[in-house]
């Protein structure tokens, strides 16, 4: 085994490259046999091993940057640098991150998660570096998924000003987690189309040579002519253009002829871009036949490539995914846009059914929500599916586009509240905070499955900016029987009580319920009430719960600042100053990896830490 | 004259083309007398005259769709539509706004202020007409400065994917605010060289035809042979590759020329890029010379281009321009990144001083934002100089790549609070609730021009994220007496008295003190206390203030939502319930243009109003 060869950063060295292709070998079957155990992000990592072996090679860790964009393709970064171990306890609670984290790792120099950064980060390391008269590399590993973002593009465009030594690679396997899209990547599919570098120039001397009257000599004194025929024999020539070196296209999966490329990228002045295609899933037959199932997997089947759990209950991104199948058929001015997650999101079977009225418009969250903006004022009602944090980076167009135009546009924002194994990165919870402090939004989270179904209706009839926020993982199914018609800005009282009034918001709606149940244990008769509105807050309900409770307990995954308790607070302090507000919310902290339950208790808001403190607040 | 012939939409199509250069002068001539007394966005919208006549000559309004990005360019267009008259009231309160606003003119297709938004505007629009079967042309203007914001690429690359017809019209005039940056600057650079697209054309084969034994009839057969020889023959080929047909360029102060290139652009299936050059300040010698003062101009003396008004008090960003000179002698480690803008931001100076220290990205916040964040990895101590509303664009990296990883990145938020003139996209008052959500974060607001000094040099102690948000406008210079050492997290007591605690933050420890004195003259004895620190909160003064007080008032520039108020509120509730906790800060609501003060006597949060609702609360 020459796995068993490698213990820490710059083993890999020892091992001639004659023997790479066996140690590739050995990490693909590592990374299948733990991943088939522990789940994770498969395909891009197997589709990255060679490269991470050849930039492993070249460059000299931790001296020298390796910055991988996004993060979840660095296992093999990971196992080169004396993390074996560790995959048995990948992305569980104390165990090893799913993404690079500096705190594991003096050879991590970058904590990732979301995309596009890598070349940001790079660009601000050389300057760094160089204004320090240090002497590093400092290699962007971005893919072609990610260079659809804006960031990466904003970032290019500086590290062509800039001109500093500094290696960009593309790892372009033509995916995103799904089929990558737009016209990015229709030029890099221009690009792919010869097989290297030195090979385009040939095929493009011949293709002049093939013109009648032009001979090899005159091809020579056409490349020597002028610059603006340049471009005749450079492919990547927007990135030569902008003052980017380009290299490649070159296989991913030949360590001989990137660690040749990688070698030559070292001596370039200025930025240089290295081409390399590589294949997504590579050598699990499975993975590479559906990449995007494989993208981030649950425990599988690793002789047939089938998840080994029973997918059991539904979960709210399937509950999502049918409330618009029907509204394909019933609603015809809804339309969808995700920012490349059709399978994560669950608009595939949208997708399938309209594919006139469905959107993926790349890595690009901003351009989703300013693009829905377009739509609305064009007569659509569009609903943008996407992650909580990754609604994060479009904020500000949430606020300009949408929401100062008061446009029909429908959020759904799934992933809310504590997300588990990725961590820190994907958690979502500040939605609510940045949601609710903008005028003219609606917030919303469902308490069950059902009511994600009704909310999703009541947002196709609202008139306005609306978002509805869900949690990852099974719809709860419970209090079935509860299904009080939606009304703009009404919460739904559960139980009726008195003292101590229960105020959860969505996913902790079944918290309220459990909390609900150790107080009746002790004979006390609490109220629940399922918030629905996060904002507008339900004003009537909060004067009349006034008039029979001495408390009342806010529940929410989310943070404390600027979140839902935070807004009863503001307004039961100014009209009912006499009743304690008790608020259950995230801390002002990054949560880490690890299994949802774990994580709730780990930050308090599982219900026996938030029943302790309402007795607790209760005596005072 | 012309002008008076055009009182509404369309009517510029009776006057003969032949007649624009007249007309175009008369529409200089009100924009210069106008402008001279009112101030207002004079350069960039000197440079667009004939362009925005040109598409109204050429396109339908109401019916077609002109999506103006950043929409400072659109004062022709406001004049071509019937607005003539609200020049007089440009940007005060009840007046014409300085940018598109569809409560304006049915004519105005999309609300606009931000940079980069219009393409993927554009591409909603279009998509959304397609789909409803509707038929209009749909035109987005954006600036070369616009087109170095990664939202106008994502747009880019999802309309080459939809291949709808949509022009998209590039005003080039090689300026963002300032002198434009970057590669794609470069990019654009090249493109210029020949002055119109057969130009081009011409020239290449002109080149071609010079290379020894290659005929024009070669040259023929070239140009049919090959897709990849097509580059050969076109300028703008990232975008041709991309799948986006590019016209151009053409001179932007050419109306015939543009009329009939524009009509070329109208025949065009799917979308095309009509690329246009023009010269910001054109016409006025003095805006030619400094574009970047006459962006935004105050009222200015016509003849010799010099403001009117006398600069008087120095204002914040003279303070924090002042303070990074210094530090570029004293602080070596520190550097100064701004999007776009080191006039805007006061980093002229220092960009002057140390230009290696001094990073200008283009008008690309995020991309500013995880720069700085490699730049902290680096061993700097970057400085990102940003307004209040833009920084919104770069939440997400804000959190996931400066504060995640804990890194010393100071940010200088400039324009935070009311800002007046530029109306609802300039606000910047949602700062205090996007920052203090975030773990790790410190957020700081001076009080006057000596404490925004003090805590910059603070900053730069620091380890870690820090944000120093400060207004627009004169800097106040009160209080010079009260100058306590900055500690970590700690207030500062001002007037120490009784029962009614004032706890303004920032610019508001002015208006507090307005406050302190309207009750003093009632024989009341307030505190006032200078808040300093938004986070974290100082505890410590909270719970002495418990002690011999009723009531604490907060007072702030930002909505209440997750605001400071709304945190004060928070702790109080938990440890000091019996305290009243009453908090001033903006509603939620967008506020529109007029003067500052104006605007804070509309929203209650001048003295007086303040003043009074503390009467009230302190009855009940």
């Amino acid at each position: 085994m020459l796995l068993e060869q490698i213990k820490k950063e710059n083993d890999i060295k020892r091992i001639p490259p004659e023997n790479f292709p066996q140690l590739a070998q050995e990490i693909r079957e590592f990374l299948l046999e733990h991943l088939s155990r522990t789940g994770g992000h498969l395909a891009s990592n197997l589709g990255a091993v060679e490269l991470t072996m050849a930039l492993h090679y070249v460059f000299d860790l931790p001296k020298d940057k390796i910055i991988w964009d996004v993060g979840h393709q660095s296992y093999t970064h990971k196992i080169l640098t004396g993390r074996k171990e560790g995959f048995d306890e990948l992305r569980k609670f104390g165990g090893l991150s799913g993404f690079p984290k500096r705190s594991e790792s003096s050879c991590d120099a970058y904590d990732t998660g979301h995309s596009s950064t890598s070349i940001s980060a790079g660009v601000g390391y050389v300057s760094a570096r160089d204004l320090s008269n240090e002497d590093y590399r400092v290699v962007s590993v971005i893919g072609d998924g990610a260079l659809t973002g804006g960031l990466a593009y904003e970032a290019l465009n500086n590290a062509a000003q800039l001109k500093r030594n500094f290696i960009i690679v593309l790892n372009d396997n033509k995916m995103s987690i799904s089929e990558n899209v737009g016209g990015i990547s229709q030029y890099l599919s221009n690009l792919r189309t010869a097989d290297s570098y030195t090979g385009l120039k040939t095929e493009v001397k011949r293709t002049l040579n093939k013109v009648p009257g032009i001979g090899p000599a005159m091809v020579q004194r056409i490349h020597k002519t002028k610059d603006s025929i340049k471009q005749l024999f450079i492919p990547g020539m927007f990135f030569e253009d902008m003052g980017i070196k380009y290299l490649g296209p070159i296989s991913g999966h030949d360590c001989g002829r990137m660690i040749q490329v990688l070698n030559e990228a070292r001596k370039v002045e200025g930025p240089v871009l290295v081409h390399v295609l590589t294949e997504k899933g590579r050598g699990y037959e499975p993975a590479m036949r559906h990449p995007a199932r494989f993208h981030g997997t649950a425990a599988f089947d690793l002789e047939h490539g089938i998840p080994l759990a029973n997918r059991g209950k539904a979960n709210y991104t399937d509950i999502f995914s049918t409330v618009m199948r029907k509204f394909g058929d019933r609603e015809k001015k809804v339309v969808a846009v995700t920012a490349a997650m059709p399978d994560g999101t669950g608009l595939k079977r949208f997708r399938n059914m309209f594919p006139e009225r469905f959107f993926d418009v790349g890595i690009a969250e901003e351009h989703a929500v300013t693009f829905a903006a377009g739509l609305a004022l064009g007569g659509l009602i569009p609903v943008v599916a996407v992650y909580s944090s990754f609604l994060q980076r479009a904020m500000d167009q949430v606020i300009e586009d949408v929401c100062l135009q008061n446009l029909h546009v429908i959020f759904a924002v799934d992933r809310a509240g504590i997300v588990g194994s990725d961590g820190e990165t994907h958690q979502g919870c500040f939605d609510l905070s940045y949601l609710s402090m903008i005028p003219n939004m609606t917030v919303m989270a469902p308490k069950n499955k059902w009511e994600l179904s009704d909310m999703m209706k009541f947002a196709v009839r609202h008139n306005g900016p609306i978002a509805v926020r869900y949690p990852r993982g099974a719809a709860y199914d419970g209090l079935e029987e509860y299904r009080e018609p939606m009304v703009y800005g009404k919460s739904e009282m559960i139980y009726k009580g008195k003292d101590i009034a229960l105020l959860p918001v969505g996913s902790m709606v079944k918290t309220g319920e459990e909390v609900y149940h150790l107080l009746k244990e002790e004979e006390k008769n609490p109220t629940l009430v399922n918030a629905r509105f996060v904002k507008p807050l339900d004003t009537k309900m909060l004067d009349s719960l006034a008039d029979d409770h001495k408390m009342i307990v806010t529940m929410e995954e989310n943070v404390k600042s600027g979140g839902f308790g935070s807004a009863v607070l503001a307004y039961m302090h100014e009209r009912h100053p006499q009743i304690r507000v008790v608020i259950a919310a995230v801390p002002d902290a990054f949560i880490s990896h690890g299994s949802p339950d774990v994580l709730k208790k780990e930050v308090g808001i599982d219900a026996l830490s938030i029943y302790k403190k309402i007795k607790e607040a209760y005596k005072g």
